[in-house]
């Protein structure tokens, strides 16, 4: 398995809101997430850096070193990269992995399959306003510096071979979840309520330290880095992808389920029909 | 075999000096020479783009059309990629590689080695002196445009099993020839009157087109993208060299040999002692 993700200055990050080990950390699992969302294990790691001329040799050093040390907690080793000139400080990390299963693809899921999501979502997005805010620590915060690593649950997933497709959340569950609902030509019929959302993230809006309302984040907010996938909708199914996450210390939540798409077009829907929609666009906002 | 390469607006190449096929095609050949300097074959092509959201759509696609054509003439195939928001325009290229013989490194050079080089040098970096005083063709412009893709020269040479170690020359003869010097632990004494000049630079010079000497462009010129190899010194052993070479159409000049270090530490040296330096620095200069 082959992946490449990149993070850069400005565009997924703020020089000032990270350690320079804690960027290092995140490349990789930002990276890694991919090949975690096929069921697959990194091995091997690629590290691009493109960087400006006045950056401190060694704060690239901490980065790198950061990076290493996540990357060697799951097994994975840093083997090669490149340093060039740029205006963007920018990191591009390719992850080589393999998978002991069928890797899952974004294509698989049937009408009838369950869907389902790891984690909690929304807290990264709303990290990032807390953040834009002034913020600079808690919960929220943390959920985007150090996104969550679904090597091990991932795995554990893919073993039970009940998995038919699988996606992790980099722009948004309503994005992502569409790119599987069109890659496997289905129509997701989601129960909002059951999106989860961390009790950090509704004390944050109820107080009103946040504008707008938990649930919005839950649904369109990017970096979370969870994963969203489908199985057979049926109890004994549903039985061993509780006990998969539950092993590897992983919440999960069945949050709806897949449909053919009759009249609609394939996509991801709300239960009483509306169009999930909005997310993160590279090129429709700026952080 | 793994590597990443990268090619950065306005550190590697400006904009308006390209169509984008040609970018493309770059951006492969850059990073496909680092995997032919192991004496490996590019298989599988990895693109992460970032790119500015001014960038026109049709303009980025054409660029991934010039990577997949040059790419799938020599057997490697696109298989994936990203795209990010950021402000320089940058293609960052993974190529996974494959190698029959085994891998040929930078350390493995020998005292008594002959010290060998591809094509011509310094061609490249006076094509970017044209281009920089508004020239905008050419062979020395067509040089560093598009590089060499020495997969088969550097296939048939690591068949022979003979080349002690190589490199590709991306910042300048001399300092790359440092790399396997230091990385081999033995001092390269260079005969510069033999570094390979073309007709073309050498009139470029000659008509004082270009500032400064031809034999400066080879010594330190950056962009050649030619391979730079030791062997064994003997004379059955240049025959194979030179069959190797001639069977894939590559000129090859013997240019040194490797001795022991000795007083002076181990490094790039001209036949009368004097260390050689300089070449293209990240850091130090803009393009």
């Amino acid at each position: 398995l082959l992946t490449v993700d990149s993070c850069v200055e400005n565009v997924h990050f703020r020089r000032e809101w990270f350690s320079p080990a804690m960027l290092g950390r995140r490349a990789f699992r930002v990276a890694a997430s991919d090949l975690s969302a096929m069921g697959g294990s990194p091995r091997f790691v690629l590290l691009s850096i493109a960087a400006p001329g006045t950056l401190d040799s060694a704060y690239a050093r901490r980065v790198v070193k950061g990076l290493i040390a996540d990357a060697a907690a799951v097994g994975a080793f840093l083997v090669g990269g490149n340093v060039a000139g740029a205006n963007d400080l920018a990191f591009h990390v390719t992850v080589v992995g393999s998978a002991k299963a069928k890797p899952i693809l974004r294509s698989g899921a049937k009408p009838g399959d369950a869907v389902w999501v790891t984690g909690t979502l929304g807290d990264a997005a709303a990290g990032i306003a807390m953040l834009e805010a002034g913020a600079s620590r808690g919960r929220l915060v943390s959920a985007y510096r150090t996104p969550p690593l679904r090597v091990d649950t991932a795995c554990r997933l893919a073993s039970t071979g009940a998995v038919t497709s699988m996606i992790d959340v980099s722009d948004g569950f309503a994005q992502d979840l569409g790119h599987v609902c069109r890659a496997s030509s289905v129509r997701a019929s989601i129960d909002l309520a059951r999106l989860p959302v961390s009790a950090a993230l509704r004390r944050a809006c109820r107080s009103g330290l946040l504008a707008g309302d938990a649930n919005s984040y839950a649904l369109t907010g990017g970096e979370a880095y969870e994963l969203i996938f489908t199985s057979a909708g049926d109890a004994k199914t549903e039985g061993r992808i509780r006990r998969a996450c539950e092993e590897s210390g992983c919440m999960v939540t069945r949050v709806g389920a897949m449909r053919r798409p009759g009249k609609e077009p394939p996509g991801a829907y709300a239960r009483d029909g509306r169009a999930l929609r909005g997310g993160f666009s590279h090129y429709g906002k700026k952080r």
